[in-house]
């Protein structure tokens, strides 16, 4: 392996807290981001939570001399959100939306209303070819009692998915964003395993920013400390993924996080702190297909176990979703009938005065009325959640179905390892590794 | 380029029209498409319009030791679908459902409860990845005035999008499915082009089916003959499309069509003709990357041109659901708008008796009730629809900008070559290419 050119490559994620009407001090916050953007010339900026598409119109005029190329990704009712500037030129670009992301009628979480999807742009730097992703997933509300987690699963699942399927070609991979999880969640360990990410926190040798990592912190002032509660300083939900290819391995030299306020502003850029990375890339020629020695087919076969008990566990919480599911439906189904049983019942004492009983007893006319339109309503809006709870039904089992597949598919491979060695006896924890990423489908 | 190795692949795709309780015959006509794919045992089976998963398993038990491995794509409300079953192991599968996909008011479309999606499955043939993607597209109702138009568009582009960017790895692709597009409309030919995907009908030397390719033919019992109309004979929107890779190359040695009554039997399979394909497979060693000739540029640099064309094209028709859309939504808006005012008016109306004009003259009181439940169920259906609209409107932009963005890159692209020669000189049809083909984000 020869090195021939070495590339630096600044990269920045920040989820800019951008609702309008209800973020503070939006405006004044994009022209914080603005400038910090203009004066740090970052490569690559992936934004989450650009919800207003004038914001993003508004950062890219500010940045069209720095960041010449952008992309900013439409979807749900009011966009996912996605936004990302470049010094580069941006190819192509394609969104995948999450089949599951919530309830509409969870207004006042709004999730769904966001129609959360990872994107990714294509950019070719020098003669590489760059897949860069960006994405935001299901917010967690309670951590004790999160009835959101199976969708957070399943959209860590098909992040991994869309992420393999679409890398294949590419030289470097970077994936941004707001995942919504911690760094031992299941979701992140499914992600980075699947698809051989590295995490740019741990990987790095110069980290400056919050203690741990953290990017939501208890003193930033946007935030009520009680809802990070039991995670006093913060939680670390933010992050910067990367790997190389054949032909290029990557680096992370640093990390930085912000650290709440800004110097000279009375409030800092986001609720989120925003991360920023220093990749260093060296092109090699590509690397002989050599047999691998025993450690590493030990590491892989580790790897591969590892996997299996992970798919495991996101099967079990796929179901719990399931039930969950399944259960609301049958409420709604219930509740249908129930609407459709009243209206029946009022249609036919509406109707007896007249048929057998005489005009002396009639119905009384408003409560007739208000209580068909009353059936009426119950029966729409049962309607509208049988068909919601049936689709989200499908998702779940679409999903479910997938991972018994890789389930399979992993346990196929296994067979193929030579097993002297305890599974994990050679190999160092997951998050040390990055001689032998794991591209199960390469 | 030396060949190593020849293998032969068989592969089938039939739209089965399996609606439960509408389509009719359709238990014995499952058993018939059973009995068939046991017989001939088809290397892979592609089937559309399985919409009731009794169904599929039904074929799945029938079929357990021909295709020991098949999976079932799950979404939205009444499923996608799209079944496979195959001979060989698959590996791994993965959704891509459409963004856009009709109307839920148009129920007796019934194409929007459906959740048309593409589906992709991974198999390992011998020593090669096989990516097989098997899809169903939103029906066409009406030539003249197809309103669905921009949506099967934008799925088109979004199919052309998914193949691209998840196929990079694959040793081979195959597409089989109903993509209810003729051979040269807008859809097909951004699919073909893009992806380099070649058609079955049109590269086969050896071809026994229906006059033409055609697949929804008049003479099917199932099909009102004038709705085809004016297609006398019918149409060709089933396709078996394939391409190779630098690894292996690719022949269509055979493709028939079933053609109308099966033998022995009453009625055909279903309302669709069934299509199955001989594909060669020669394993090569890897082409070495010399210059390109100069017909090889040209050739190169026309089809560029086209895709700008073609793209250039798909945006036009975009726009014409944007506008559509923008108009519904201000309908929806404006029809909310009325609800409310005449909410106001009511309750105002009902109030001042009371409080102005004396207590004898009320608001009857069954008007007053019926009249507020009707205000009612229009600001909350003008809601959902102002929703639905909102959607559409973002997927619809979502699609434009990557077009805008694609037309930007393939006009840099194009830049890039010499222009001696008028673009199309050199170059043959589309229809005929296979040595030239073009993959633009490679």
């Amino acid at each position: 392996m020869a090195d021939h050119d070495t590339i630096r490559l600044r990269v920045f994620s920040l989820n800019c807290w951008g609702i309008r009407y209800l973020s503070k001090h939006r405006l004044e916050r994009y022209a914080m981001i603005g400038e910090l953007l203009s004066r740090e010339q970052h490569d690559i900026v992936l934004l989450q939570e650009v919800w207003s598409e004038n914001d993003f119109l508004g950062l890219k005029r500010k940045l069209s001399s720095s960041h010449p190329h952008s992309h900013y990704f439409k979807s749900g009712v009011i966009g996912s959100g996605l936004a990302t500037f470049s010094r580069h030129r941006i190819h192509d670009a394609f969104l995948y939306r999450y089949s599951l992301n919530g309830y509409p009628y969870m207004a006042h979480h709004g999730d769904w209303f966001g129609g959360k999807a990872v994107g990714v742009v294509i950019l070719k730097i020098g003669r590489l070819t760059a897949h860069v992703y960006v994405t935001h997933l299901h917010a967690e509300y309670c951590r004790d009692k999160d009835s959101y987690l199976p969708h957070r699963v399943v959209q860590a699942w098909e992040l991994q998915h869309f992420i393999r399927h679409t890398s294949s070609g590419a030289d470097l991979v970077i994936l941004g964003g707001d995942l919504n999880m911690h760094p031992q969640d299941l979701g992140t360990r499914l992600l980075r395993t699947y698809t051989g990410l590295l995490d740019g926190y741990t990987e790095t040798a110069k980290f400056d920013g919050c203690e741990g990592g953290i990017t939501l912190i208890a003193d930033n002032p946007f935030i009520n400390p009680k809802e990070l509660c039991p995670f006093e300083n913060g939680v670390r939900i933010d992050y910067i993924l990367y790997k190389g290819s054949g032909r290029v391995s990557l680096r992370c030299v640093s990390l930085a996080t912000t650290k709440g306020s800004v110097p000279g502003h009375p409030f800092p850029y986001s609720d989120h702190e925003a991360l920023s990375a220093e990749l260093e890339l060296h092109t090699t020629t590509q690397q002989a297909g050599g047999d691998q020695t025993r450690e590493e087919l030990d590491c892989a076969s580790a790897k591969l176990a590892e996997l299996v008990d992970m798919v495991t566990e996101a099967r079990t919480e796929v179901k719990v979703g399931l039930h969950c599911a399944e259960r609301m439906r049958y409420t709604a189904a219930r509740t249908g009938v129930m609407g459709l049983a009243l209206l029946l019942l009022e249609l036919a004492i509406g109707a007896v005065p007249w048929l057998a009983l005489g005009a002396d007893q009639p119905f009384p006319r408003t409560s007739f009325y208000l209580l068909g339109a009353l059936c009426f309503a119950i029966l729409l809006i049962a309607f509208l959640f049988y068909v919601f709870y049936t689709m989200e039904l499908k998702s779940l089992q679409g999903a479910e179905d997938q991972m018994r597949l890789a389930v399979g598919s992993l346990q196929e491979r296994l067979k193929g390892f030579p097993q002297t060695h305890p599974l994990n006896s050679l190999c160092r924890p997951l998050d040390e590794q990055d001689t032998c990423p794991l591209t199960p489908e390469e």
